[in-house]
Formats: structure tokens, C-alpha cells, sequence
């Protein structure tokens, strides 16, 4: 079944001379199937056929999108034991991980499916003429939003399902009208194909124009560079690092055609917990992080990697329990060699500055590529002078910054880079004492959080993943839930355009039968 | 009651060395009042205000916001005659025009006044908590738009009110609890000082903090680099031209954070022409076009600077009727001799080009910084070839283009950069015969009109002022109309958070009684 070649459209080609593999963490060892880079003619076809499809595609009806979408989870859920067993093979995740994020995946595209069945996404607006409008007549007017162009999609290395091939980006922009090119992950390549041949599976069984999806394999960074700069390509959707993410949006911004580029990226997503809570709930506290921490080792974007108290008795105590909580904890496997060399790497990089203390470090031996969990604290001085302690450090791995007072606890927030989550934990009356620690805090956010975790990320309606750069590159989208799919397309205006012409989300008889904005009223006639 | 001086917040102030005149092209001298430009100091004051009154600023309630915006209206209609003849002294435009565009401009503060008073505009959403939820509990999210921070906004020059000092970029920000630092416009210095003192008496009268708003002067482009790249900045509007909107985007995207811009720049604004109109309304179309392209002596961005038909004896008739009605308008005055310098340079260059045939050129004598209006044609082989005939000459001129056949028109607009608008003049049933004409145009436009003109944008919720890049830089947000508050907000989502602290738009009490999604349902309750 697994051929490692790229989907270019319906079919499958491998014309590209780089060939690689992938590696099984928890086996310590590579997978048999040789996956084959993309060539720059295959990335030049993808885009083309993208193109060409796009001019079907952005204007079929929103039932037969729902019906393409549908498919794919159905297909998806068809592979069976056979996406599971790749997915583990590639990640070192346990099953029952992966099952869950399968649900998770078929369940956006089934949400972003009874979006566009339902019709009223494209927030239709109809201004009626008034000929007789003093002094000038006011003409007929009514807006839509439409499909951007061909998508590029980068699989992220850790959602191998729920934000990669198919996942959030790509429903999205499915649902949007857009073509999707996806640049697959290349730890998680054949887990990759397996959804690319579901998706283009439901693509052929629903007659989507040849080119409304392709999947590219590679192993560096030419591929996905190629791609964002190619003229055909109006829009990115990525997830991953910093680097990554700024690399590609740099590229984006030097094109001729400048195009718009959604990176969720880094994020230590801080914790600020206040005295009454460390003072009544200490250990529960504790235990709580300690497992949010730890949860998918670590390799979450809103794990919780900076927690900031202000220096007390209780506070050390709570560093204490953490510590011993995070202890306790058995060590897992890491999604691939490379992860764990990375945070390594970073964990050593924070540890070796100056005034930090190692509270928690899991020494003892572990398998291959399994991460050892740590806890650092460090006093707010420092944490505020020296900006490689902000630094995102992948995996089970949490700061406790130890401010001198309520004051330094503002300014380090104030001060910190933007973050996808902000969290406090707090006795239900002491909050009100920290206003301006709230609003210093929501500043800095996508999303605050009320004693809880940031890890969990609920697709609904009114959750924003995102936040100011470096948590995304653009802060006014989101790139979880049904609003995700606004990052793929733009407003379009008709001006006194003839009824049966216009599409039928704008026809005066209404008949999708959707929410609009007539003359101001929002109404379903 | 003129100072010369910048305001930073509410004080005017005058640090900087450099001094400069605004012209009245007109009477073709300088004005008396002196101008001095911003200093680096100054800016970085007007900035650090601005952060600072943020934070106020960003929380105000709705109603509040409306109240400072209906003030500044007020205040600026306060400013009569004064205002009037100061526009037209700096403009060369006519009294009509200037009380027109003072229409528009306070209409637009007090529609964006009605927006926040109401209030739904924030797009309330709440997902209610199902604490009973298998596998996982259901935590509550509630979601709203929140302003992004500082904005910084450039005075257009050819709308010294509409969209300059408090005109639709700053209306929009300040509605949406974004502070405003004015990068005003040289040419009309003046009308920016009067507009700006109207702001500042309606945030002292309406108790605004202050640092609300700042209004800074220059001649050259080193005070708008400044701003940009100032790390408290937080957006940019900008209207002008693409080379000035390019380097501010890459000035943006440079910086440590990038920050989105929304520049409106150049677009030559498509005409097609379909042959059957030709041969039944040759001398209307005609008429009503030589009246749209010298409309506001061509200085519009939605100007129609080309004219597309497929060659015929039609064609040939209509040119010689659009060029002998063209000479028949008297030539009016632009606004600033470098701006008709500027005219007289594009045409002669797009004249120049191989196979550009002159059809009309208003050669007689005119005043000084009158602009001499003119059309031309080309053949579609050389305009497709020649990018050099796709450059937009601000000012009344416009290029007739002899397309070969239907493919070739095809074609030409497929490859045609991003414009505003584009427009198809049709006899009602020869349309359908051109889908492909129509498909093309609509993936190159933000708005398309149905036998009409480009020029006259109505304010109203259904315009789309915007479209595919050069016409502007992120083509999913329109300059025009109530939505295009949107470019200013971001959603940020409260998961679990207390009822009382809440802000009020998503308190269960939905105490403000605004439209709300509720568990997916639009309720005001």
C-alpha cells in the first residue's frame, strides 16, 4: 500500500532523485519505506493543477464541499488499524493517542462540512439600491466572502493527524474553496501518504477537479521554500517552529505578490499563580502542572513552560512538590531522535545560565529517545534580563520564575514575547487584587484561562489558537475551530449585478436558505 | 489659530529642525504656515503616549467610544469655513468637493459611532460548559474582538478628509480601542492641523485619555519609517501609492515582530466592454466614461484607467466618441504640482511605449498644475507584453486596449495584476456568452460592477474597498465600510473565566443586550 511517492493531483509520481525514511523512536530504528523528495517540476505541477482546479472548485456548492469533506473523514476512518499502527510507528505516541487525534481530525472536518452545508459562513451582505436617494442614487450592493487561491499546508511534526495532511489548515481551506498543497512532514511521511490517498480517494468519489489536493514529500527546507514562492500560491498555513515559521512568512513578505502566511509557532505559555492559591492548594496545584507538563511528553505548543509566582515560603514549597510530582512521572518516548536532540539541547542551553537552579531532572537512564522531564526556577531579575531563559524549550520541561513582588511580576508579564495562552491560577476573591497583572497578561495572549491548564485545546467556536507574534504571525486569526477558515478568503462585492447572475448566496429569492445582513437586518429571508 | 506644530497627545509641540509649506496649486504659490516636521523624539513621545493610553483606552465601554467619535464629527463641522477654505487652498480642489468629502467623513465617524454604541460588532460567541461531557468535560469558552494596540495611519493625498486625519482608517481604529499617531500628509498640512485640533478637543471634551491620538507632521518619508518600525506600533493603514505601500509592508515585515499593514495602492480599474453594448450604446458608454476618468480630475484610486474591447468597426467608433468627449471637459486643476508632475511623467512614459496610439491629448494651453487629460489605444499583444502599459497614470487618462478576440481578452485578464474594481458593460443577455471573461475578472478584483462606473465608492457594509495585491496588501480586509474595523481587532477567548470579570459582552446577563452566538445559535439574550 505505502509507495513513498508524492501525490501530484490524482496521481502518483516519485521524478525527484532525494530519497529518505522514516524513523520508528520507540524501536530506536528507521522504517522500511523510502519516501521520494518532491522535484522542483513535480512542485510546479502540483501548483498548476492547484490553480487550474481552483477555477471549478471555489465556485462548486457549499453541499457538494460538505459531501467531499465528509468523504475524507469517511475515508480516513476506512484505513482502520492500518493509520494507527503507521502513525505509532512514526511518532512513538501510544494508540490510544493515536486514536485520539484521529477523532479529533474527522471530527473538524466534519464540523467544517456542516459549516459550508449550512451556507452562512460566507457572511452575506446585501445593500439594496435606492434610486431615489438624495443627492446621488445609492446603487445595488452585496458581498461575500470567496476562496483565496491555492493553499500550501505544512504537516506540523507534532499532530501528525489532526494539523497536518488532513488536518485543521487543510479542512479549512477545503471548506474555503481552496486548493490545498500539502508539504508533508517528513517524520511522519507515511502517515502522510495514508491520508493523502483517503483525501484523494473522496476527491475522486466526489468528482473534485484533479489538482484540488497534492501531497509532497521532502526532507529539508527547499520543497516548502519553493512552494511558498511560487506566483500560483496565494496562501500558507503552518505549524511549527519559530524559525520555520519566520523563514517561510520572510519569504512570503519578499515575493512580488506578497502573500498572506499563518504560522502558529513557539509559545511557553506563562502561569501565574497567585499567593492565596499557592497558600491553600499548593500540592493539588503541583500535581495538576506536573502532569500538564508532561502530557504527550512535553510536545504540545500550549504546554505550560513558564510558571510565575511571587517569592514566598509557599512558593518554594510549591517548587518542591512540582519537582517531586514531575519525579514521579514515568519518562516516554519522544517523537523522533531529532526532538529529543533538540530539547536536549535547549534544556542544557536554559540550565547553564546564570541564577538557575535545577529543582527536578530525571537522571536516571532512559530508553532511546525517551526525554528526561526537568524543573528549573530561577529569580524574576534574571528571567527579565536575559531573554534565553524566554526561550521555548520542546518537551516535559517547566520554568518557576520566583518574582521579587507584584510590581516585578507585571513587568516581566508586560515584557514577555506574545503567547498563545495565558494562565492564572488563583483563590476566587484574590484575583480582583491583580488587574493590571490580568490586563498586562491578556496583552500578551490569545487565550487567559481561569484556573486550569493551558494543554487542551477544544475546537469550538470561541476558541482562538493564536495571538501576538511570535504565538502566530497573525494575531487576527485563529487557527483552531470553524473561524479558522476566514485566514483563506477575502470579501467580494457585486455592484449592481444582475439576479440570475449573481451566486446564490446573494440572489434576492435567497434560495441556500441562509442567515444574511439585508439592509442592516439580519435575516434568513 | 494655524501653529505649525505637531500634536503628541494633547499638547503641540514643535521640536524638530526641518520646516516646510504646503502649496495651493491653484493660485500656484505657497501658503503662509510653516510646518515642522516631527522629531525622532517626538515620535517616540507620541508612541510611548499612545501604549499608555491603550491600555484606558482599549477597555472603554462601546458607548463611550461613540461618544468620542460623534464629538470629533461635531467638532470638525465646528471648524466651518475655516476647514473649507484651508482644504481648498491646499488642494486646488472646489468648494463642493471639499464640503462633499467633509460629508463623507463625518458620516463615516458617526456610522462607526452607531457600530461600537450597539455593539454586536465584537462577534460575541460563548460555548457553555458541559461539565458532564464524555470522554472530557467541556470547559467554558466565550470569544470577542479586542483592539491590537497602536495604529498608525497615513493621510492619503487625495483625500485630505475622507481618508486622511480622521478619516475611514482612523475612524475605524479609534472605534475599534486602537490609539492613533496621524502620519499627516504633506500637501495638505493644514487641513490635517485643523482635523487633528478637532480630534483633540473631542477626546478633552469626552475625557479620553490622552496619547489617544497624535498628529505629526513631515515632508519626506523618514517620520512614517519611524513609526512603523517602532516596536509599540501595532498596525499601519496607509493609502497612496504602491511604491510607497511596498516599502512601509517591508519596513513591517522586518521588524523583530512584524505587524500586519493594510495599504489601499494603485489600480488601473478594468473596463470591459462587450461588443453588443458597443453597437447599441457606443455614445453613451462613451459620454459617461470621458465623465468617470476626469471625474476629480482623475484622482481617484478607482479611476478606470483601462478600457478593454474586442477589436471591431464598434470599437474603433467608440475610441474616436470617448476621445472627442474627453476634449470637450475643461481641464481642471491636481492637487499639487508634484502630483501633475507626476501625471505628465507616467503619461509620457506609457505614450512612448511601441504601438500606442494617441487618441486624445489636451494640448492647448492650461493653467499651471492644470492636468491635461488623455486617452489612448493599444493593441492586446503589446499590452499584454508591455508591463510598462500596466502602470497607473493618477490622473484623467485612460488606455483603450484592442483585444484580438474573446481568448485574447481572456487572457489580458487573467494576467492583469490585483485591481480595486473591475467592470463589465453588457447588454443584459450578451453576459452569459462571457463567463469565462467574468470568472477571470472576479479572481483579479475586490469588487465588480454591472453597467457602470468604478468611480463613487458608497460607504455602506457591502463595499469592498480592497482586492488581490497591488490593489492592496492583504486582500481579506476592505478599507471601506463598518467591516473594515476588522483589520484592527484580534479575537481573544476567556476559557473558564469568573462571570463578574468578564467584560460585559460576555457576561451571561449579556448585559449590553447585544447579538450573540450562544452554543451556535445568534441570540440577543
Amino acid at each position: 500500500m505505502m509507495t513513498g511517492k508524492n501525490y501530484i493531483g490524482n496521481l502518483q509520481s516519485a521524478k525527484g532523485d532525494h530519497t529518505f525514511k522514516t524513523f520508528n523512536p520507540e524501536l530506536n530504528k528507521e522504517n522500511d519505506a523510502v519516501f521520494t523528495e518532491a522535484s522542483s517540476e513535480e512542485i510546479r505541477e502540483a501548483v498548476n493543477l492547484a490553480s487550474e482546479a481552483f477555477k471549478e472548485y471555489s465556485t462548486i456548492s457549499g453541499i457538494k464541499k460538505a459531501t467531499f469533506l465528509n468523504t475524507i473523514a469517511d475515508e480516513i476512518l476506512a484505513l482502520d488499524d492500518t493509520l494507527i499502527q503507521m502513525y505509532c510507528s512514526e511518532t512513538g505516541l501510544p494508540e490510544g493517542r493515536a486514536k485520539g487525534e484521529r477523532g479529533r481530525t474527522v471530527g473538524q472536518l466534519r464540523s467544517f462540512a456542516t459549516l459550508v452545508a449550512e451556507g452562512s459562513w460566507v457572511e452575506a451582505t446585501i445593500d439594496t439600491a435606492q434610486p431615489n436617494r438624495e443627492p446621488m442614487p445609492k446603487l445595488d450592493l452585496r458581498k461575500m466572502n470567496i476562496a483565496l487561491g491555492p493553499v500550501v499546508v505544512f504537516g506540523a511534526s507534532n499532530f501528525p493527524l489532526a494539523y497536518s495532511t488532513a488536518g485543521g489548515d487543510t479542512a479549512a481551506a477545503l471548506a474555503a474553496g481552496c486548493p490545498v498543497i500539502v508539504k508533508s512532514h517528513p517524520m511522519h511521511a507515511g502517515t502522510g501518504e495514508l491520508v493523502a490517498s483517503a483525501i484523494i480517494k473522496a476527491a475522486e468519489k466526489t468528482g473534485m477537479p484533479n489538482g484540488v489536493f497534492s501531497n509532497l514529500n521532502s526532507s529539508g527546507i527547499e520543497v516548502g521554500q519553493e512552494l511558498v514562492a511560487h506566483s500560483k500560491v496565494k496562501a500558507v498555513g503552518f505549524t511549527g517552529s519559530i524559525k520555520g515559521g519566520r523563514a517561510l512568512l520572510d519569504i512570503a513578505a519578499k515575493r512580488e505578490e506578497p502573500i498572506p502566511v499563518f504560522a502558529e509557532m513557539g509559545s511557553i505559555n506563562p502561569v501565574v499563580i497567585l499567593p492565596k492559591a499557592l497558600d491553600n492548594r499548593n500540592e493539588e496545584i503541583a500535581k495538576t502542572y506536573a502532569g500538564s507538563i508532561t502530557l504527550g511528553v512535553g510536545q504540545f505548543c500550549t504546554n505550560p513552560g513558564l510558571i510565575l509566582g511571587i517569592k514566598s515560603d509557599s512558593l518554594s514549597v510549591f517548587i518542591n512538590h512540582l519537582s517531586q510530582e514531575i519525579m514521579d512521572i514515568n519518562p516516554s518516548c519522544m517523537l523522533h531522535p531529532n526532538i529529543k536532540k533538540g530539547y536536549d539541547a535547549n534544556k542544557d542551553k536554559v540550565v547553564a545560565q546564570a541564577k538557575v537552579s535545577i529543582t527536578a531532572n530525571y537522571e536516571s537512564d532512559v530508553q532511546n529517545n525517551y526525554a528526561q522531564q526537568a524543573v528549573v526556577s530561577v529569580d524574576g531579575k534574571s528571567f527579565l534580563e536575559n531573554p534565553t531563559l524566554h526561550l521555548e524549550v520542546f518537551g516535559p520541561f517547566s520554568m518557576v520564575v520566583e518574582c521579587a513582588n507584584k510590581e516585578e511580576l507585571e513587568t516581566i508579564i508586560a515584557n514577555l514575547e506574545g503567547q498563545l495562552t495565558g494562565t492564572i491560577i488563583s483563590d476566587n476573591d484574590e484575583i480582583t487584587n491583580f488587574q493590571k497583572v490580568i490586563a498586562a497578561i491578556q496583552n500578551r495572549v490569545g487565550r487567559i484561562i481561569f484556573n486550569g491548564v493551558p494543554t487542551g485545546v477544544e475546537v469550538c467556536e470561541s476558541m482562538v489558537h493564536g495571538g501576538p507574534y511570535p504565538a502566530s504571525t497573525d494575531s487576527r486569526f485563529s487557527a483552531v475551530g470553524i473561524t479558522s477558515i476566514k485566514r483563506w478568503v477575502r470579501p467580494f462585492s457585486y455592484q449592481n449585478w444582475p439576479n440570475n447572475l449573481l451566486p446564490k448566496e446573494l440572489q434576492n429569492e435567497n434560495p441556500l436558505e441562509i442567515f444574511r445582513s439585508v439592509d442592516g437586518a439580519r435575516v434568513k429571508k
